[in-house]
């Protein structure tokens, strides 16, 4: 299994501060775990976190559909874009296999992974988090309005969210939770390059199947919040009637559905601009076929 | 007792937008208490809000010494500050004899009042809402790298500052809080106004000494995050040998003092740029004289 240099990303939006000061910590206090495998530890969007904003120009975890093809040599991010897989993909000077990139949420989503579309690999790799900490899993797929995600330019590649925490906010309970993960991420890659690990039985996944705007007035202005029986209520089920959003005159709009849906990113505050208050997923079961790791994961 | 015009700020930092939904909601839903006194309400800094920053050119909130002398004509807060006083000062064309702005903080600091200097008619507000719900008082004083206050261009006035709430997340709780605290505000100045309230006998105060910032490499860059006993421990005392930083490789910086001090705004994500980690306060009491309340206040 080829699993020799691996890329993990921080700072990808540069008011997501925590992971930054975990991976530090981690170089600084970890021991070297597999001496075969190479980790690249990279800042995202070094200039925005120099600023303390999400981008300079355009969201970089959306501008990875965007390379070689209408390059626009003004836009940071897109350049960055470039630079990363010029650097770090698979025809990179530095080819990395894999692809971690951290995030936080302001929403209270705990510690989750987020994989885009059904790759194999990434199912692998998400299944052994899922296995060692009962870790919920969204899976992004289907929605044209976000695409160009960073992890995508990878042949594997996981994000690794964390909420609910603040923008440029450090908080140590949610740099503890990052250490943890990456500790746990290094164990596992190299039993998987070491052929030391058995596969899961499957996975359970929450898919993506859209997203929901606030109530806005004609001007774009939102005008009725997340309800109080909504907000941080992350991955627990919404009913048909269940309470959405509340207006100013304290009118509740409801959830017209047949079907239980979970939300996710609930209010995340980034968000507010692509017009989503939160995105919502159906759950389901992948069952892997009984075939070795080596077999499934090549 | 001249309480004719009543001014109440929200969205002084563009990026606190719980308070601003407060006031829309309580001017939906409060019935008028006092049809003698006139509540203006207003936006501190619209743009910065439309953009969901802090602010556009300068911090607001410490541009209100600017006023006149040395007038900065292409800053827009230094020309927002202008603005306010020249419409609601106390020679405005429509003259506030109180500004109360409101406003949130990421710190662990629930609700709170803030007030500048020893006036007493601030004392007197102060010490109306610290009867009534027990809230902690931060005066702020003697300190030249932070001045020009907002409320302090009028002749009374305090900001209400609740936390810890992210910068553009709507949280329905902090809306809440700040709904009570516009209600109480009301009832307390109709009463002021009406001579129907008796003087407290005084008011326990946090006095600021001073702020300590985050330790720093010599290129600016924070190097040790506040220490995880500390985080969120606002208005809870700080002793000798009590843990202050934590750094990448673990050690721990106390604090050395042989006074016990009282820290606030542990972590507030928007003073990172104003090198303050957290500001601390001595407690004291202040007794008032024995004397009615108009005497007092006026």
């Amino acid at each position: 299994m080829t699993l020799n240099r691996i890329l993990i990303v921080s700072g990808t939006h540069g008011n997501e501060i925590n992971p930054i000061w975990a991976v530090n910590q981690s170089n600084k206090q970890l021991n070297i775990i597999d001496k075969n495998i190479e980790y690249k530890y990279i800042i995202g969007n070094p200039l925005a976190c120099e600023r303390g904003c999400r981008y300079i120009d355009t969201d970089l975890n959306r501008s990875f559909n965007s390379i070689k093809t209408n390059f626009d040599n003004s836009n940071y991010e897109i350049n960055r874009a470039n630079f990363l897989v010029d650097k770090f993909g698979v025809n990179g000077s530095e080819p990395c296999d894999i692809a971690i990139d951290l995030h936080t949420t302001t929403a209270n989503m705990g510690t989750s992974i987020v994989i885009y579309g059904r790759r194999r690999k990434d199912f692998c790799l998400a299944a052994l988090l899922q296995n060692k900490f009962g870790l919920p899993i969204y899976l992004h797929e289907k929605d044209e309005k976000q695409t160009g995600f960073l992890v995508e330019a990878w042949p594997c590649g996981l994000v690794i969210e964390i909420g609910s925490v603040a923008q440029n906010f450090y908080d140590p309970r949610i740099i503890n939770k990052f250490l943890i993960i990456i500790s746990a991420l290094r164990d596992e890659i190299s039993k998987l390059k070491n052929n030391q690990i058995k596969l899961p039985k499957g996975l359970i996944l929450h898919i993506h199947q859209g997203s929901i705007d606030y109530p806005r007035e004609k001007n774009g202005n939102i005008n009725a919040l997340i309800h109080p029986q909504r907000i941080n209520q992350d991955w627990k089920p919404l009913k048909n009637g269940d309470p959405l959003f509340i207006d100013l005159e304290g009118n509740t709009t409801t959830y017209k559905g047949e079907d239980t849906i979970w939300p996710v990113f609930i209010g995340e505050v980034a968000y507010k601009e692509k017009n989503i208050a939160m995105s919502y997923t159906k759950k389901e079961v992948i069952n892997f076929p009984n075939q070795s790791f080596e077999e499934f994961f090549n």
